[in-house]
């Protein structure tokens, strides 16, 4: 049997424990990336404790660990730029704008929070690896926009007032998290010194600036060209050349619109290139993927390629979420390591809540909707996972390290929904106790 | 920079100039897999020639020739095993039964002159290598069903008697094809003797039975349920219970329906499974992924993956070609052998044409339908690409001959589109003038 044979078994049996162990999660009400990460888990440390079944599907754990160009390590890496990409095109530009005091408030403070909780706890633990405090309070402040809205989704909940904060605040936190996380890993990057970290700074603001500033501009340049389009449209209705107006400037539409797969073609070379461009100038790949897809966001309804993205981003993405658990050795974790993990659980947990409970009560709500927000603000999911194998690249945090970030993150994840669920549950209760006249408020 | 940057980098290179290429080729309407072949020619070309700039991307042509688990390895079998599961599912089993004795004609002369003229022609040229003989005849039978379907589909003549016949034939073709490569490639593994071939056979007759009884067995169980529902329908129509019979139904269709995402994640699987346990039982994988899309093609109506299959191939397809076009390197081409690859290309398209003509004269159609029919043939494609790769992995054609297999593929796939459309407008014109009263026949 040729080589090629076993990788498709490899890639087959990987990929049939991810969607099993997902659509547990799933039916459980849990995100189903917690099953795929675990199939991830359970492989690799079945490969490495009996290397006899590594043998039989011809997987070499070492092979796999240490070749840049092994497919599980691009795919993964694909998969998670495609994730950025979709992540950046739900962000519209004018969203931003729209989003109002309470999002900022719950966003800042949800950042602030955990990044400075995490930050002491472990320079509690380790009072001499600055470093690595910066980066574990990093990993504490990504918030995962995905889990929140995807439970908040299953409750028929996404037109409540909660959950356009909720959104509102996680659009912020994304573009905020993602400029800090280059900035971060950056100054944490080793034989960085204090020059370096101003240069990088100033290449991430330049960079940021440019890609904001062309989007803004290409937005404007839509604009005009919709504004255009319409405009002859009426001046050719005017001279009687339409009859059913609607109907030519359908076809109109159809011939002026790319073929879609030839949109989801360009939509990923500008994905990629911008990735591309971005580790040029010494950022992470994901930071050019979403603000790729923001570019995109302003054209949805000239060249939409979300649906067609969306599915080449279910294909790929379970292979991060492999990848991922793939790095988590059980080997690598100690009893000894339990009470950091439990503080790590704690601080990650409290910091979220207290804060989106803050920034609503802030936000002049009451008190069941700030709890609601609240705990939406707790799971963590793809973003702390990024910065957990960012730490494992850079050598800041160790195998140990790693796995523990790893499992904070997977703890919240786990946490969250039924959390999630109750608060929303009890919301919905007194909302209906006070005003029985009317059941959607 | 990290190495994932650099293989960004690449990956965004190869897809660009892939698109690129193939955008080219498209304008000059013809198939855009040859730009896309082109840009891996020209790619591994410039990195084996100006090793520098192999060194600026970070990528060693070694590494990339020598490791199995190279992403651009995999994700080109994923490619191409995606693409075959896609030809399976546009054939159903039933159109099988339904087409034509000319469809056969065309068909079996369409797989014996080439086979026998490219058996004969190696083995005049080399007396001794019968295996090789045997392997370029079979590249030499490969039909490529997408080229033909594609340019017919550009001139809108898909509705045409001819386009039927055609799509019959190819359907067939690809049938036997898959299973005539299945037994020869057992034939020609190095080292195999009669007893292996004929244990080689016996799996692969098995193991077809197998899947088609899966197939038709399958069938005839969505066609019980799709008929219980009905029933079930109209019983419930008959008790009044349901007031607008459609909506309710559509209801009830969307209900019992898996999302389609899921569907997609099913289908991945089931295709990944059959090819897994195709190269198991000692087959390419590719014939497991066929059968799949065979098996989907059945349950069209209930799970329909064929959107979201398709987009997820037309990501990971140009992977193929670029791996493809990566392994002819023209270190390896001699002028030597100039006039071996102008026998194997006259070959090629004179049995194509004759016996694609003779076997539509034999089903009574006229000269010029008989022509528009043999010009269709013509063109190799995919098929013939696999056969020269799995030639050159099982070590029967050198470099040499792979390159002049590929070339000899890309230059039938180019000579066919131009052929096609002035056969097709002939015979339009000349029905046209004998039956001005209905252009369309």
């Amino acid at each position: 049997m040729e080589a090629i044979g076993y990788i498709i078994i490899q890639i087959f049996i990987l990929l049939l424990a991810a969607k099993l162990l997902g659509s547990i999660f799933e039916r459980l009400k849990m995100p189903s990336l917690i099953g795929e990460i675990l199939a991830g888990v359970i492989f690799i440390n079945l490969v490495l404790f009996f290397p006899d079944a590594g043998g039989l599907l011809h997987f070499d754990p070492n092979e796999f660990m240490h070749d840049e160009s092994h497919f599980l390590h691009v795919m993964g890496e694909l998969g998670v730029i495609f994730l950025l990409f979709m992540v950046g095109l739900e962000t519209k530009f004018s969203d931003l704008m729209k989003v109002g005091k309470t999002a900022l408030y719950v966003a800042l403070l949800g950042i602030a929070m955990p990044l400075l909780g995490g930050f002491a706890l472990m320079l509690a633990y380790d009072p001499n690896n600055v470093n690595l405090a910066l980066l574990v309070g990093t990993a504490m402040f990504a918030m995962s926009t995905g889990i929140a809205i995807e439970v908040l989704r299953g409750l028929n909940a996404m037109s409540s007032r909660e959950a356009k904060i909720i959104i509102g605040a996680a659009v912020i936190d994304d573009i905020l998290c993602l400029s800090l996380l280059a900035m971060i890993s950056g100054i944490v990057a080793p034989g960085t010194d204090m020059t370096s970290i101003a240069v990088n700074t100033i290449i991430v603001v330049v960079f940021l600036v440019f890609a904001f500033g062309l989007i803004s501009r290409i937005r404007k340049m839509a604009d005009r060209r919709k504004h255009r389009m319409i405009e002859r449209y009426k001046h050719a209705d005017l001279h009687g050349e339409i009859a059913i107006g609607s109907s030519v400037s359908e076809f109109h539409e159809i011939r002026s619109h790319p073929s879609e797969l030839s949109v989801l073609g360009l939509a990923v070379l500008v994905c990629l290139g911008m990735a591309a461009l971005s580790t040029t100038v010494g950022l992470a790949g994901i930071i050019g993927a979403f603000l790729a897809g923001m570019l995109f966001a302003e054209f949805k309804d000239t060249v939409p390629c979300e649906e067609n993205f969306n599915t080449v981003t279910s294909f790929m993405l379970p292979f991060f979420f492999i990848y991922v658990g793939m790095m988590v050795k059980f080997d690598a974790f100690e009893l000894g390591l339990l009470p950091l993990l439990v503080a790590l659980i704690a601080v990650a947990v409290f910091t979220k809540f207290i804060s989106g409970y803050l920034g609503a009560r802030k936000g002049k709500l009451s008190k069941d909707s700030s709890t609601l927000i609240g705990v939406s603000m707790i799971p963590r999911g793809e973003v702390g996972i990024i910065v957990a194998s960012i730490g494992l690249t850079l050598g800041v945090f160790s195998d140990q390290m790693f796995t523990s970030i790893i499992l904070m993150t997977l703890a919240t994840t786990m946490i969250a929904p039924p959390l999630i669920s109750w608060a929303y549950k009890r919301m919905y209760k007194h909302t209906h106790e006070d005003h029985s006249a009317s059941p959607h408020k």
